[in-house]
C-alpha cells in the first residue's frame, strides 16, 4: 500500500504552491481591471459588484457564458496563451453589446492539466487587459487544476460576463423592420469559430506547420492568422447604443451569417449580397483548400463579417459616419425584407 | 488532398445536430427554472434578467465561479451524469449565500469531445434541478464540442452564479468578533473537494471498483458515497438571511476548514474543538487507508463541516432553534478569539 501521508496531496496531482504563485503573479493584474462598482478584493468567496442603477430606468441585466474552442490548441501548439483570454472578454462584451448592454463584470474559468504559473497567468493575463480595453472588471473567476481530466499542457478557458441595459433600450430583435440596411462591421480573422474545421483543413489536408506563410496569406504567418484576436465592438459602438440609431444587431458567432443573423430576425428575411464585400484572403484560402462549399463556409466562418447592425434607411448615413469617424470601415450588405426568419442570398 | 465539400464541419468532428437534438432535449429542462425575472427565451445572444432591486436599498451584485474538479471523472466511471449539475449549481448557491446574497440566476459551461445528447441533457438537467431546488433561474450557457482538446468521453464542466443582497445587509467578514460561537452545519460527503486524493486512494491505494462496498462505508458503495450530492445550505438558512443572527458564514471548499474559515476572519482566530463532532465515516477511512495526517486532511476534505455560521452568543440559542426546525443536525465547533487570522485546533 502506498503512503500517501505528508505531501500526499501534491503526489495525488495537485499543486497548491504552484497554485498560490500563479494567483499572486495575476492579481495586480486583476485588481487593474477593478472599475468603481467593485467592492471585493480578489480571494474573496463571491466577487462584489454595486451597479450604477441610479441612471438606468427599468434596469435588465444580460449575462452570457462562453468559451473559446479548439483555437485554445492552436495557442498551445504555437506556445502563446497571451491571446486566448482577450478573444474569450472580446467575445463576450459582443454577445452582450448586440442586446443593447454595457459590460459590468467578467469572471473567468481556467481548467489545466497542470498548474504552471507562467501559463495560467498569460491566460488570465489576457482576460485582465481585454476587460481593461473594454472597461469592464474582471471580478473573479476559478482556476481549477485537475490532473487526470486534463493531460499536462491540456487547458480549457471558460467565461462569464453580465452587463445591464434599461430595459426600454434593450435591442432584442422587436425593431427590425422590412427595409432597414444591414451595415456590417468587419472580423479580424476567425475570431473563436470555425477552428475544427480551419485546423483539420491546415494541419492536415494542407499538413502546414504555425510559422509557415502561404503565398494567400500576404505575409502573415499561419500562425499570425489563426492567433489574431477576435476583436471587441464595444468602443466604435459605445456612442451609438441607446441613441435609436440601430434597431438591432447580430454577433457572428458559431453558425456564421445563416445562424446568427436570424436570432434577431423574427418573421423577417434577411437577404445579403454576398459579392457586396471582400472575403478576407484567410477565408478564401481555407475554402478554396478544404473545398469547402459556400453554404457551409458561410456557416463555420465569419466571412469577414464579425457583427451585423440594422439600421433604419434614414439613420444609415449617420451611423456610417459615426463609425467612420470612430475608426471603423462599415459596409452595408444587405437589407431586411418580408419573409419566414431566414438568411437568403441576394 | 482530402474532399471536405459536402459534410465537411461533421467530419472535422463537429456534430451540428447532434448538439441541436441535445439542445431540444434539455429546453424544456431550462424554462422550468425560469423565475418571473427571466425576460429572454432559450437561445438568445445573452440571457435576460430583470432583477427584484425594488426592495433592495443600495444592492449589490454577488457573482461567483466554480467547477466541479476530477469528481467528473468519477460520474464518468460511474456513467451517471445526472449528479455533477446538481453538485455545481449548489456549491455556487453556497458559495454566494455565505456572503449573505440570495441567487437570481445561474449560467453553465459544458465542454465535451464527443456530443452525446442523453449525456448533455443529463448534465445540464442536473442544473436545472438543482435550480428548481434552490429557485433561481437557469439563465443560459454553453455547450461546447471539441473534439481533439476532449477525448470522446471526456467532459468539463463549470457554472456561473449572480445573487443580490442590499449593501447593509452584505456579509463580508466585517462583523467578526471575538466571542462569537462557530456553528457548524453537516456536509452531504466530500462535496466538490478532494477528489485527486481520494480517487487516488479508493482507486490506485486500495485498488477498489465503484460498486465495492467496504465496510467502513456502512451499506453504501464506493460510487454512491464518492458521487453523493454537494448540498445546498439556502433552505435552512433562508429564514436567518439579514435579519442580523448571523454574523459571518464560511462554505468549506477546495482549502477545507483550514484555508475557509479565514477568509472572513480578519484579524480573529478561530479556534475549533475537532473532538466537538464525530467525522462521518467516508473521510475517516479515506484518512486510515490513504494514511493521511490530520493537518492534510482538514485542508483537502471537509471532515463532515460543509458550512460555519458566526453567531454572537446571545443568538445562538435561537439560531440552532431555527436550524433543527428547518430539519437542520447543527453543532457548535468552536469560537471566535483574538488572533492573526488562523484557525487554531482547540
Amino acid at each position: 500500500m502506498a503512503d500517501l501521508g505528508g505531501s500526499a496531496y501534491r503526489e495525488a496531482g495537485v499543486d497548491i504552491d504552484a497554485q498560490e504563485e500563479a494567483l499572486a503573479r495575476v492579481k495586480k493584474l486583476v485588481t487593474g481591471t477593478f472599475t468603481p462598482g467593485v467592492l471585493s478584493d480578489v480571494g474573496s468567496f463571491g466577487g462584489l459588484f454595486r451597479p450604477e442603477l441610479a441612471g438606468l430606468e427599468d434596469p435588465v441585466l444580460v449575462a452570457s457564458a462562453d468559451g473559446v474552442g479548439t483555437k485554445l490548441m492552436v495557442a498551445r501548439m504555437a506556445g502563446d496563451y497571451s491571446t486566448v483570454g482577450r478573444d474569450l472578454v472580446n467575445h463576450c462584451v459582443n454577445d452582450i453589446l448586440v442586446q443593447g448592454a454595457r459590460p459590468l463584470f467578467f469572471m473567468d474559468y481556467v481548467a489545466v492539466g497542470k498548474m504552471v504559473p507562467e501559463v495560467v497567468a498569460q491566460i488570465i493575463g489576457g482576460c485582465a487587459l481585454a476587460c481593461q480595453q473594454n472597461d469592464l472588471a474582471l471580478l473573479g473567476g476559478e482556476t481549477a487544476e485537475m490532473p487526470g481530466l486534463y493531460k499536462v499542457g491540456d487547458f480549457d478557458l471558460a467565461g462569464f460576463i453580465v452587463g445591464s441595459v434599461s430595459k426600454e433600450k434593450l435591442l432584442d430583435g422587436s425593431r427590425v423592420r422590412p427595409g432597414q440596411v444591414l451595415v456590417a462591421l468587419p472580423s479580424s480573422g476567425l475570431h473563436t469559430n470555425g477552428y475544427s474545421l480551419a485546423r483539420k483543413i491546415v494541419f492536415e489536408v494542407l499538413g502546414l506547420e504555425l510559422d509557415a506563410r502561404p503565398a494567400e496569406l500576404e505575409g502573415a504567418s499561419v500562425g499570425e492568422a489563426l492567433l489574431a484576436v477576435h476583436r471587441s465592438y464595444l468602443e466604435p459602438l459605445r456612442g451609438l447604443l441607446g441613441r435609436g440609431h440601430i434597431a438591432a444587431m447580430a454577433h457572428i458567432t458559431g453558425g456564421g451569417l445563416l445562424d446568427n443573423v436570424p436570432r434577431v430576425l423574427g418573421e423577417h428575411d434577411a437577404v445579403i449580397e454576398r459579392s457586396s464585400w471582400t472575403v478576407p484572403p484567410l477565408f478564401r484560402w481555407l475554402c478554396d483548400a478544404g473545398r469547402v462549399d459556400a453554404d457551409e463556409a458561410y456557416q463555420a466562418f465569419n466571412m469577414g463579417v464579425g457583427m451585423v447592425l440594422f439600421v433604419d434607411p434614414k439613420q444609415v448615413v449617420g451611423v456610417l459616419q459615426h463609425l467612420r469617424a470612430a475608426g471603423e470601415t462599415p459596409f452595408p450588405i444587405g437589407c431586411v425584407e418580408a419573409g419566414t426568419g431566414s438568411v437568403r442570398w441576394a
